[in-house]
């Protein structure tokens, strides 16, 4: 798949790139002004427009088929091609887009600098599903309410997870309004009403489904990993009061529903493919996976090596000109089930998936408090402040912070690549 | 809007109809054989095709936009409409469907029996929510966990809801595979893998979106009404074993999302105007909405009085050409919440809704074992099986199995009105 470190790209700023080098090669939907959202490819600082390339006639068979197929200003219909097309699809893009490309001069009108273009969502989004299988993230907030016993029986069992909601799901740069909600102050009997008072971000990975599965036929284990299509990243902010309040018996509800935000880039399995290892042995006495979830070559292979990374810049810092201060720093390795267990366990009860659903993985947190995934978890539930290159505290998010999530895979021998960013500024509430 | 019990219809068999009389008009999808899903309004035994009567020019105005907004085989364009679109398409076909029409001749082509035809869902989901405000229910299912203490604390404050699956929505009719999953034996620590053996169903009020809110701006209770489009019948079928499972600490997952099933047509706001009424009393000492889910009108004139019925018809059942059997009569009357309590809390936060979102009322169970939702309650958690005129005694639902629910709107001086059926049969695992 031509991931080596020295494949360079005739597109300059893509060599090296921190994000985007041409191994990279994610898919997203992009607008520019005035213009209908369209599919592209990033690529270094730019974008290559993949519409005006087939309109080029630049595209052939199956990699045609493919870009047709994202017409319409969203890669459902894309990703229910599966991995044919998107193997078809990276491959000619290589080809075009290295160094030594015949087909330079007509491609460079269809490069536009990412920074006049506007990102969208890159699928219609059927169902979102929450998942919760950041085990060092499970049991730090289960700490908060059971110190001795922090996870569930059922957490070493079930890869938990559960409905969210798919109309509020936003790109990267969509204002966070802070939502109003009802919750119970301490020591009261009654709930009050109003803006949330602690407000959090959650670091997740995004996973998008690929070829989806009819009602009623479960995906096995061993070909769950066909149904991926690519992995992004999600902020699940989240009302850590209103949660508390509401969230028995049915799980959460309101205190997650007013926004999620998503990077907007696909970063395609074939990309992510070095970047696949081993997964994580499990503890000394935890139960093995029960059959539908156990696959061989999937415990062998089945998991990522991606580093994550949550940044904070406040109002106050802007002002200053400090630079956004590193809150964490954690690694997809903290999932407790590989993306094809995920797959295979929400389907076994014959559940439809769909191309261009959406999977959060829950927060990815990490052993220690420097790689914690949310600020509930750093605060210890708001009881020690975080301290800021500014000279502020944060126990939870105030109006005019900034939340910035990164990603970026590294491996000795292959060309680093990066999701590119999911951000988002809390406004005060309506 | 025409609900006098003597209004007449040319079309005979919708005179005195149980569910589908002059005065209902319900709205859904409908296809023939090998022909493309389409708009129609069910009349009597019949269903008038909306697209039909629209070429034949019938429609003109607010009426024609309305069914020109049908097109493409979903109501939600026609649901964004909002209730004007409703109003100036019901008074049209109230005219064109009465006695005394000068249109009969043309209508007659474009009116095929219901028997020829298959319905569909009427509308893509976009989002599905269930909420949970049966008190009946809620106060039956907490004795199972907590005798002394059914409600939980926040239950009288926040009408409770989650996320469900919008995926395995399914029109009436469609089988009911009975789902695998995991499921922690009584007297056991480690759970197994298999059938779900304590399949159930739930007795909901399906609540179609009409006009939807942006994000970030919420709906006011005042205004709440204005955004439900119409109500169906949902079955909510439920696993009980992988539920127990499963659901803590982020509520139901796979015990829910194998299938939901919903009466396809949607029976509008305004055909149900006549039987709003008075949301019941709080019970003494239960404490008021908070002022963001309270209003005068609402609570004068917000609930609706809709007798909700299920029935059971076994394999057994209908070798020996049995009818259904009752297993319970209901009502709308027992949920905690009004619909618009229900939208406006839904968008408190910010969410948005959108045309063609679904609500679940949640297990709209009444105070006596007559009038229980579910099998869970009948039978008080598999403890005391229910007897069956085929001699047979269920706790939970077997494979073979229909559940028929069904819904009447009776008062004095107006049509009586229905919401045809939800039907679904068992079958056996995969």
């Amino acid at each position: 798949m031509n991931h080596t470190a020295i494949a360079r790209s005739w597109v300059e700023h893509a060599n090296g790139h921190r994000d985007f080098p041409l191994q990279n090669l994610p898919l997203g939907i992009f607008s520019r002004p005035g213009q209908a959202p369209r599919s592209g490819v990033a690529i270094g600082d730019a974008i290559l427009d993949l519409e005006a390339v087939l309109a080029a006639g630049l595209f052939n068979g199956a990699a045609k088929a493919a870009v047709e197929a994202m017409q319409g200003g969203a890669l459902n219909a894309f990703f229910a091609l599966g991995r044919p097309a998107r193997v078809a699809l990276r491959e000619r893009l290589l080809g075009l887009l290295a160094e030594g490309s015949e087909h330079q001069g007509a491609l460079q009108a269809a490069l536009y600098p990412a920074s006049d273009c506007t990102l969208h969502l890159p699928a219609k989004v059927g169902d979102y599903t929450d998942f919760y299988v950041g085990i060092q993230h499970a049991t730090n907030v289960g700490k908060l309410f059971r110190p001795d016993n922090p996870l569930l029986p059922n957490y070493k069992y079930v890869p938990i997870g559960y409905h969210g909601r798919a109309s509020t799901l936003r790109p990267s740069g969509t204002d966070v309004r802070r939502p109003k909600g009802q919750t119970l102050p301490a020591g009261q009997t009654e709930p009050s009403f109003g803006p949330c008072a602690r407000l959090d971000y959650e670091l997740e990975l995004g996973i998008w489904i690929g070829q989806g599965n009819p009602m009623g036929q479960a995906i096995p284990i061993g070909e769950a990993d066909e149904h991926l299509a690519g992995l992004c990243l999600l902020n699940d902010w989240s009302a850590r009061d209103i949660q508390a309040w509401e969230y028995q018996p049915l799980g959460p509800f309101l205190s997650k529903s007013f926004i999620t935000t998503l990077s907007p880039w696909v970063v395609t399995a074939e990309a992510l493919e070095p970047f696949r290892c081993a997964q994580p042995a499990r503890p000394e006495g935890d139960p093995q996976p029960l059959p539908y979830l156990l696959d061989a070559r999937d415990q062998a292979n089945g998991a990522f090596d991606i580093e994550l990374e949550v940044l904070l810049r406040t109002a106050r810092m802007r002002e200053q000109n400090l630079p956004a201060h590193r809150l964490a720093l954690s690694n997809t390795l903290n999932m407790y089930w590989t993306v094809a267990q995920l797959i295979a366990h929400h389907s076994v009860n014959g559940c439809a998936l769909q191309p261009g659903d959406l999977f959060g993985s829950g927060t990815l947190s990490g052993p220690t408090p420097g790689s914690y995934g949310s600020l509930l978890e750093i605060s210890e539930g708001g009881k020690h402040p975080v301290l800021l290159p500014s000279g502020e505290q944060r126990k939870f998010l105030e109006d005019g912070d900034e939340v910035i999530l990164r990603a970026r895979c590294v491996r000795e021998g292959v060309a680093s690549i990066g999701f590119g960013e999911c951000r988002g500024t809390v406004v005060a509430a309506n």
